[in-house]
């Protein structure tokens, strides 16, 4: 089970990070995820833009996956080269130099039970 | 990352506007969006229509995604050529003249605490 | 925007019908549901299979989805050959003669605040 | 409806088991599901792995779904080769003999009101 899996390019249309929440850290923080599974038997070298309305996107965010492993990413935690903006809609794009599968996640706890949503990411082929 | 990503038609299958909700507006008000990421360094210009269980679709809406931007177009804010009628199925077909790329997302607030649903849309491939 | 868009089989391997409920009647009632998307000039003739973890699969239920109309179908209400039992773990395949898109989505109103999912079904590419 | 549906091998890049939850178990049990509908008439011998952030992978669990039957599969409920530990994250790879559709499943009852989540997992093209 050390094939590569998935795609090098995925998008994710939906993005916002709830400004505020409920509950106890780290937890129940309202978040956003990139969930990016590395089934290869090589690191993973990511590259991550983020899309804005309103102005240019930024980027890349970099990260490292390491071979047969998977990183929950939150967007919350990015600061380089900017944290990205609490209360804002944006959207992202993610690059990898070996095919990983994304699926993205946010936790919204602004109320006192928490929501969730999760799906694939668009996989672009290539 | 300026290549387009993405398709130019989008459908999608499951709509309804809540009647009512909880919580402070707009970012709690029942809502739901399509978000839509053009990465491309053109302009989209975008086309949507909505389709209903027993009347004709009404469209096209028509709405300008700038290049290498993110919109997430709330559906409760479309007017012309109608309002879109809340407590009532519908269903939507997205075209774009750049490849984009789609994510639908509703929040529930009709009870104390709200639900979320979201989705990436179905791409045709033309 | 009559041209058909869409797979003639589509697949849901998720499928629960929570036993009960909270709420007002039917929109709060617990129910799953399967929106069917028919964009084309035809009118979709559709058969549902249920399948189970422990029996043979039942079926065909039949819908007609008209000509450019969306149907949002409720599994609680299937009736012919026989009803879907609640709390009972099951999966679908969905058939048209047309080709149409199908999102499968789920209130579950057992607790006070309903929880939600949403996802675009599997399109089985023929 | 006896022929092949889906692919062999399916990616879910999201996974994570509440550590605790309220309400009667096992329904209210914080608990992720992956749901495998085998709509062929070959019984499924079905191969599943766990990838981790920080260790190597663990696998393969083995379980069948029954020709034409649905398999509602509880990561909770995995023991050999060991439990799949709570609070922690991972993503999973599903390997099948025969085509089969896979979606995902999150109940999460940490707070008074459960929260879910659904997508269909990421088909592999081989």
């Amino acid at each position: 089970m050390e094939k590569p899996i998935g795609h090098k390019v995925w998008a994710i249309a939906e993005g916002y990070i709830p400004p505020y929440g409920n509950g106890p850290a780290p937890q129940f923080t309202s978040h956003e995820t990139a969930c990016i599974l590395n089934a290869s038997d090589q690191d993973a070298n990511v590259k991550l833009w983020i899309y804005f309305s309103d102005r240019d996107p930024i980027g890349p965010y970099k990260v490292v996956v390491p071979a047969r492993r998977t990183k929950h990413l939150r967007f919350n935690d990015l600061r380089d080269p900017e944290p990205v903006p609490t209360d804002t809609d944006y959207a992202s794009v993610i690059e990898s130099d070996v095919p990983v599968v994304v699926q993205h996640t946010r936790l919204d706890s602004r109320q006192a039970e928490n929501a969730l949503i999760s799906t694939v990411a668009f996989p672009v082929v290539s």
